[in-house]
């Protein structure tokens, strides 16, 4: 397996959802910089379980404790380590569950790959529980950018059948109004809800501020490097930049984002259609990008399975579920386009 | 920059468009295995330029020399290197795009990353003629995986306004039927083409034969790793495995592949949205993704622009290009695919 | 920095010497491995301060925590994080010290390359300290390894002008006599530790039960690998293989060995002049390496040094320190071996 | 196997030693770099076979073409490929070896990891003909590196019996008066010769001009970085820095280099016992290293051998083959610092 991620960036990332911790370990972020733990604790609250009313009933605390790379509160030029805790973790929940692969989940793939010995329990390192640390290490790469004038923001575009507008590509609202689902959309999920069921969704993000020629193609591109990250989001089926899979049908002359100067005497682009990436660098007009998510896996009706010997069978997955986990995956997204940024940054010594 | 992919792997490619050669360097495939070198030529001819009737007129042999790796035909153990020359490239076409970014072509960014020095004849690194290369080393892998029983087919879904139907997720066809344009897409090229224009498409991808439990989570799974070198291919916007974009709208219930065990005692699922991949891990269900390909970006009608001085202009471009690269890039997006799975293959030691 | 190491192993090590913790993620072990947390303990124990007459008085229980990558004391295909807890950091012992670099340190490079936040209490990220999480990795590689036949064990060949003899280059004794120092040794270390000043040595280690062609040439043959790991024990500045620097004036005729058929039908040497690693491939025969281990920086008698200021003046480095640390780098170098071979022998799938 | 190499610079190696052609691909050297291709030559030419009157009988133009990566001679951005054909390959003197190990060389550690496949003519990828690509990437770093104020030069340290002195490690010489065999050199190597016999030495290598801190510890530290190039090359077998393994016997009072500042201004040390490196970083003193070269493995002398089916016999290695190779050791040397040298000034974005 591969926790690991970046080029001038280096994160690890460990932890399963019921052993005793889950963290993260970075290095990279240059010395010097103080990281606002408030700010951070209030941008992981945001993917926390047990926020919204109809959000999963597990609660943690979540607040990571540095055990590593800070002087004083200010990066010292070591690698960072941080850990949380889990201290609300439910196995019994799951005891029934070690013998039979849940429908949609890593289950049976990972039962086939580690044996006997992999520990199932809450979804183990497949968890989503183990976006906490890449939060953690996204949210510190964020106010690192904010501070140089990067913005990055994320918003829901689709939960269900309700739809929210896409970012103006030219020129994106950063926080988004749409960070939070609409009343439309709580419907949706209360709907998914009481149905014993889950519902899938789209995030859009949209990054400011960039500097011209980030990126390293052909292979550790800025949609590479980002689709890289961002797969390793549980959940996410895809992944598209700009105009995105609408390019299929549109001609050239349409797609095309034609040059002129704007009145700051800046070259700029009439239209975005490229999600501000050509040939994998950026050009400076804003980044943009979606993600497909994929309806919660653990539902509570009753599913056909097998059991690992291939007794066929039915189950239902209680535990605490969210019906819906595109609202949590919002500030995940804008994690992994913070990391993936700062990594081609620091990579191109701009 | 970064022309380097790989873990267990390592592919380097090489190489401007109008450069005396392109070519690639490809380690890890085991020692002992014999290329069928007209099937790889064959292969490569797929991808070449000049072949369809509304092709770009550009042709080159691409007849790869192979310099290195190989005894007697045979996979010694050494790195693979492979040569084409550039035979056929008529610069004096881009002398008065020297000074003139093209729209939704790297020139830009490629010209303030990397300075006056940039080449940008025929687009330079970033060509698509680079994906000859690409192909070279995918085509190996795809030869060497298909003695394994690991068979990997594209096709065209869209080109335009023309659709074909999807891969069946649970027997798609390789190869398939829709791999070279229907009459009706061949159409759209056409009236693309007529008006000096261009169209975009999308591409499907399936792979069957897979073992269970591929692909290092969180970010060396199935997706990361194959988004990551899909992306490498000019022109591509999105990447979407099984239901992707679609699963946006649907409900857990519908979207989950229910586990069986079917007349041969193998578990199976009744469905595949999750087009082969959970967690990152291959299920032994086919493989099944999507790419988007946006119009060519060269087209012959008048574009705004501004030369790197910053005066405002306009431009046509003439050259010779391809009205719609879609076709073109089916073999391209097999080759990725079978680098991927090759890499995550030999990294999992099964 | 990079605090990252391996190919199919992947090692993360974090924290500073007077941080709250220090310790490592380590991922690549396979599944269903049980850990000897005893026979790790006594592992630990070799390297911890300490333990000796003569060595440094600071004492830590080095304890690691692991929270995660184990389920009931089992790897699961999890990474494997542990952490040890910083209690008896004195970090004033030190205060003078930060705005004076020590002599022979990493603290006046440190601070150019990291400025004024640079961590340099008790040498921060460059203490030896940072060997304990070092340990752990490898103590864990050293007995994986020890369950398929593969032994590991260093020796002390020199402090100061105390010499042993060398290992029998066919047939190397594991554990060795020599693993601690002789009554010779002591009195070295008696000596040095009396007149305020510290002592280096040579430290050489063997390993038996490889088998034949692991290590992957050019840069990640074995000699590549190994030295790359062993220059990260703080102190080492040398690292040869078999005959090492000796062979400079040997003949050809002398150095080579010659193969015969042993009374067991094996291919084996005559000789081992080579320690087991031919073109950067193990041969089977015994891997036999040594490492040169400096005087400890830090000593009682006063030196010259200068502010960062550029003031001239004077510094006596009091702290708790070890006159020598050969003793303590043993267990260290034998647990850099461990993990080079793991990482081999992974990466080539024997 | 792994011929790539670096974190910001990315080197691949490829080529066998009778195949068609031999070759590199370098990345990351900066677009606007504009190589003296004369010099270049001249540097190659140190390393080519043929040149001394003692050196092997085998001759190579030894040119490189270069295929890709410059624009009118000038570096471009696009990754650097140069080729060199094979032209004067004798395989018939290799015919009656394909069966026999050479005692000392990859040949039989090879044949088992790559079975029957292996292309062992010359060494195939062991030879030591792949270090022309090795000089051509290395002489294009250091003729960067020199436009940057930083020089590089290597000397023969020892021949057998015949010693020259060390350099002065505050100031050494570069272009070194002993970068050439003295006479007493030549007469060892001669008298090897004669004896059908070859022998072994020392190269030691020094450079200036370094910026201080370079060097990114624990693994990628300037010392673990440069030992993974140097056992690159083959016949090397140790590799020590500044005082190396003589610091063994040192006392801490001695081997410590204290720090004053001199009439520049400047912080310096006045010795340099760690040879420019502490931590793994850069001080800014002179680089100091040196590297032990064993005994041609081809000698004339008959030897004992064993079939691969296990037959004892012995052979006479005829071929043509250099008495003694420390000669063209030190360019190769030379190319191996630039590139470590480069790829961590390139990482460090100084």
């Amino acid at each position: 397996m591969s926790n690991t991620f970046g080029r001038a960036l280096k994160l690890s990332i460990f932890g399963q959802s019921h052993g005793p911790a889950i963290g993260m370990s970075l290095e990279g972020l240059p010395a010097g910089f103080r990281p606002n733990m408030e700010a951070l604790q209030s941008f992981l609250d945001r993917r926390a379980p047990g926020r919204g009313e109809h959000s999963t009933a597990r609660r943690e605390a979540d607040v990571p404790e540095f055990v590593s790379g800070l002087l004083d509160g200010v990066t010292c030029g070591a690698a960072l380590c941080a850990l949380i805790r889990n201290s609300d973790a439910r196995s019994e929940d799951y005891v029934n569950l070690q013998e039979l692969p849940r429908p949609s989940h890593a289950d049976y793939p990972a039962w086939v790959k580690y044996g006997p010995f992999y520990d199932g329990r809450g979804g183990g390192k497949f968890s989503g529980r183990l976006t906490a640390p890449l939060c953690i290490a996204g949210g510190l790469c964020l106010q690192f950018l904010e501070e140089r004038g990067i913005r990055i923001g994320a918003r829901i575009l689709r939960i269900g059948k309700a739809e929210n507008p896409r970012f103006d590509p030219l020129s994106p609202d950063i926080p988004s109004v749409y960070r939070t689902p609409t009343e439309e959309m709580y419907e949706e999920i209360a709907l998914a809800k009481n149905n014993e069921d889950s519902v899938g969704g789209i995030v859009e993000c949209a990054a400011t501020g960039l500097p011209t020629g980030l990126g390293e193609p052909m292979f550790d591109g800025m949609e590479n490097r980002l689709a890289q990250l961002l797969f390793a989001i549980p959940g996410i089926k895809g992944v598209d930049f700009g105009s995105g899979f609408d390019c299929a049908s549109m001609v050239g002359s349409r797609h095309n984002d034609q040059y002129y100067v704007n009145q700051d005497g800046k070259i700029q682009t009439r239209s975005n259609h490229a999600g501000g990436i050509l040939g994998g660098l950026t050009t400076s007009m804003p980044l943009i990008l979606r993600v497909a998510v994929k309806p919660t896996a653990s539902i509570g009706r009753e599913q056909e399975t097998v059991s690992y010997r291939g007794q066929p069978t039915t189950l239902r997955i209680r535990g605490r579920h969210d019906p819906c986990i595109v609202p949590r995956v919002v500030p995940c997204v804008e994690a992994c386009v913070a990391m993936g940024i700062l990594d081609a940054l620091l990579e191109a010594r701009i």
